[in-house]
């Protein structure tokens, strides 16, 4: 999505060569037209697809997952990171690696808001290993509910779990993959996307 | 704000004389449409003001401000609980107690992100003693900035958060004040607001 790109060309910034800092515009402070637009994009990505229901995982996830299901007209659903007072009664869990650490954390949502007539779109802001993508897919198949898509932001092309999830057959779309990030030169490349 | 009284009487559950949950609709499984009418009505109440940016706090209030941003067409800004990857460089903090304990947390943001030429309404889900409210307060006036307006979902009206800031001057509006829930009767009562 040329638009993403542009933007992340003109306000990311690069830590180093495997960080990518989008906090002015996506994940602490969020520029709403831009979102608004990614929605549209997502929803065109998946529309020939039946969902009923959008699952994301909390924090940086839900400005990037709420304009998605207005699109398509469902509920959204946020996994937490931990038990909350907010979730009651029988959860789903799954574990996540986190990255970089040998900790492990936990998604969950709460049964009653995930069953196996759901067929739900995961939306997540970076793909890099993929734990969290792999966390969320698995409340979704552990609840007997379909996984129909995975939309995310922001795939870092050089890390394995967009390659793994594509050879999973996931139908996986990312609206900006970033190939390489040179520090040095303070250079991005992005992989060739659909427009 | 009648659509939202209706939903709490309708899928509210209540936990106890103190506390209500609403994760169904609002804080775990978000109601798109209803969150969308709740956009509209606080940018009906805080119309007149002049917003440069919506302030919120992780996680809850960010699908209720996302539509309030795009109603007034500025960035929608949350604050952290933690210290987090995403939190750059230098930030504005503010200790916030937590209810019913004697820990104290706190709200960050990046210094960036907020300025004296901020006119900010601040958004949240609940409020009930203001702890948290008191906290995004703190940040907008530590940057030198100005707080336009609260808007809150749902006022726990027999708690004093809502009567301290009102008696501070801030302009607060809340689209359902619960004056009173009985977990024996399983009633709440609603104190009467503008619509």
């Amino acid at each position: 999505m040329r638009q993403l790109e542009e933007r992340i060309l003109q306000d990311g910034h690069i830590k180093s060569n495997n960080i990518l800092k989008v906090d002015s515009f996506l994940n602490h402070q969020m520029d709403i037209a831009l979102l608004e637009a990614m929605g549209q994009e997502f929803y065109r990505l998946f529309q020939h697809q039946k969902i009923t229901k959008v699952l994301t995982i909390e924090t940086s996830g839900i400005g990037i997952a709420y304009p998605v299901a207005r699109a398509f007209g469902v509920p959204l659903l946020f996994a937490k990171k931990k038990q909350s007072v907010n979730l009651d009664g029988d959860v789903y869990s799954a574990e996540i690696q986190a990255p970089g650490s040998k900790d492990v954390n936990h998604v969950l949502v709460a049964k009653k808001y995930l069953s196996p007539e759901d067929h739900v779109l995961i939306i997540d802001d970076f793909l890099a290993n993929g734990f969290a993508v792999q966390g969320l897919i698995s409340l979704v198949e552990t609840a007997g509910g379909t996984v129909e898509g995975l939309g995310i932001a922001i795939e870092k092309g050089f890390q394995s779990g967009g390659r793994r999830l594509r050879n999973l057959g996931y139908h996986l779309e990312s609206l900006a993959i970033i190939d390489c990030i040179d520090a040095e030169t303070g250079s991005i490349t992005f992989r060739n996307t659909q427009d």
